[in-house]
């Protein structure tokens, strides 16, 4: 604390992102990147990009990248128009919270889920309500009804973090109807692995932001790039926002290597099935070892073992070499949070956790 | 404007960036780029990191780059711990502003200027008010003396953009030392192009918080990084801003060519040095031409023609396929702002306007 600081600095509670160990030879399950490279085509469209022309200014506006997701989600009914992207989905975020979610009154996210949203709202003094999950863990769309405009927005992710359960489209478009007047939310970080994108309710609901990001489902948590997807005037309020903070959040590698990892539809569905089909394996070795493991349509699985202590176990794996991530709060701090590695990577995690279970 | 904007969102006045036109073979001298690539070693570095290793995040705290700053100024006391990096210096001052010069009283800045900085006061509703350069266009450090905490703080280009023209240090240790209480934000974008760092002060002023960018005299713009060396407290305050906003600002091409880049000291000198040379070179030729050319110490030059008005002027080059940047604002209307290109682009603009002048 110092007298220099802004009052709202020593307020803050800054989000701390999971750890990025520097020891080689790690089984690095924590934080949900994904197991296979970029695309080569990504990876040679980076290349292309990386010489002279870096002392250029890149588009400010990410066109070619704008152009391709619209491309993609065309038969929506998406144009650039309704399309926003950023510096990593964490920024979308950031600037969504700024720009649609601040209201003067609380807005509603669910008590476990993505806990940059607690930040983000301490960033924006913007207040919340943490409604709590079902027993069962998963989002009841009926806590997010009939709150009218006493309510400043709804945030979630589909399928939620860290417990990987989904929520069927039919929720989701009760939440929007149910909240005419608010800005809906939808976080799909994870839905390429398992979940059917909100994309598709755009055309139909002007207070839907779909935010998606090419961090995990296209492998590029290195290259920071997220967009986000919805109508005109809420692409118009964030763009506003983007352009009185940072006229150029991407740069030039970032634009053509998350444009060309748009495009290459044919590398996202394998590696995305191949991912999904190593969570169904891990899934089924976990429940052997007589773990309770929440449905998880993300590229990661929420466990939790009746007789073994969660951060006991997460303790012994690391001294295996293996890292997994455990949340301290009360609700779930007896589940880990496992990222689908290769095949062999969830072997090994499989093999340690036998002989720590034995 | 729409019934799901925030507040804020209408009251915004979004900056505008300097043209970023996709017509071959033009003669671009609106936006400060540097007219010679990035460090070679920068480039291979960049190269050397993009494969599968894009698939996992990067260093969440640049480690090496601030590592590379420091070492840079270790001679002056800097450690990592007195740097901050950002996605471009536009993400720096935009976290400055909202960490540092938000404490409900108008900051000060000068009336010409990065016309970026109304727009963060915007964004972050800081007041300001704009204090005029003096006659001859530069920035008066009375001025900026005897508020106490009156004002929030104060922040400014050295040298002024789009002028051009340096304060000496000893003017920056005035304003330093007339205002203990108050954070003094200076905005070096252009300092390696002929003027001296303030970053020595550091060690002997809390108050200071010096900005750079990779984007001019690195000729990195297409890479966006930027970053601030200050007292640890100041640096605190942006970490703590910044890890609320966006954990992985940097993505790791990034990372790796600044870090690089950083490193070359030579080749820096080198470029630096040419593109002085070149400066040199055009103001003379200007000046031959009629123009009064403000002092630059700068990789560009503001000039006006008695005779001829800018405006006029620059649609005239515009049409030989050169772009200059020209300003609306009342006072400095009649000037234009040219980036230093190489000899070869500066020739061709000085041929451009003797054709216009006759």
């Amino acid at each position: 604390m110092s007298k220099f600081w802004s009052p709202i600095v020593s307020r803050l509670t800054p989000y701390t992102p999971g750890e990025q160990p520097k020891i080689a030879n790690l089984v690095k399950l924590n934080t949900n990147e994904n197991p296979y490279g970029p695309s080569p085509r990504a990876v040679e469209a980076i290349r292309r990009e990386i010489g002279d022309s870096l002392r250029l200014y890149p588009n400010p506006d990410a066109e070619p990248l704008k152009i391709a997701i619209a491309k993609r989600h065309e038969l929506q009914g998406i144009t650039t128009r309704e399309v926003f992207v950023g510096n990593g989905s964490d920024e979308v975020l950031a600037h969504a919270f700024q720009a649609l979610l601040k209201h003067g009154a609380p807005i509603l996210f669910p008590d476990i889920t993505y806990s940059f949203y607690p930040t983000y709202a301490g960033l924006y003094e913007v207040d919340y309500k943490a409604t709590p999950l079902a027993d069962d863990f998963t989002i009841r769309a009926d806590d997010y009804l009939g709150h009218g405009e006493a309510i400043g927005g709804i945030i979630f992710p589909n399928p939620n973090a860290p417990t990987g359960c989904l929520m069927p489209l039919a929720g989701i478009e009760r939440i929007l109807q149910g909240n005419p007047g608010r800005v809906v939310i939808v976080d799909e970080a994870y839905i390429d692995f398992g979940g059917e994108t909100a994309i598709p309710l755009v055309a139909r609901y002007p207070n839907l932001l779909v935010v998606q990001t090419l961090s995990k489902s296209r492998s590029l948590a290195g290259l920071r790039v997220g967009f986000a997807v919805g109508h005109a005037d809420l692409i118009d309020a964030l763009e506003r926002v983007k352009n009185s903070f940072n006229s150029y959040p991407l740069d030039r590698p970032a634009i053509a290597g998350a444009t060309a990892a748009i495009e290459d539809e044919a590398y996202f569905l394998r590696t995305c099935q191949a991912v999904i089909t190593s969570r169904e394996k891990l899934v089924a070795q976990l429940s052997e070892l007589g773990f309770e493991v929440l449905p998880s349509a993300a590229n990661f699985v929420f466990a939790r073992h009746a007789q073994h202590d969660a951060a006991k176990l997460a303790a012994g794996l690391r001294a295996d070499g293996i890292i997994v991530r455990h949340f301290s709060h009360a609700r779930i701090n007896q589940f880990l949070r496992i990222t689908i590695g290769t095949d062999v990577a969830c072997q090994t995690l499989v093999d340690a956790l036998k002989k720590q279970l034995a």
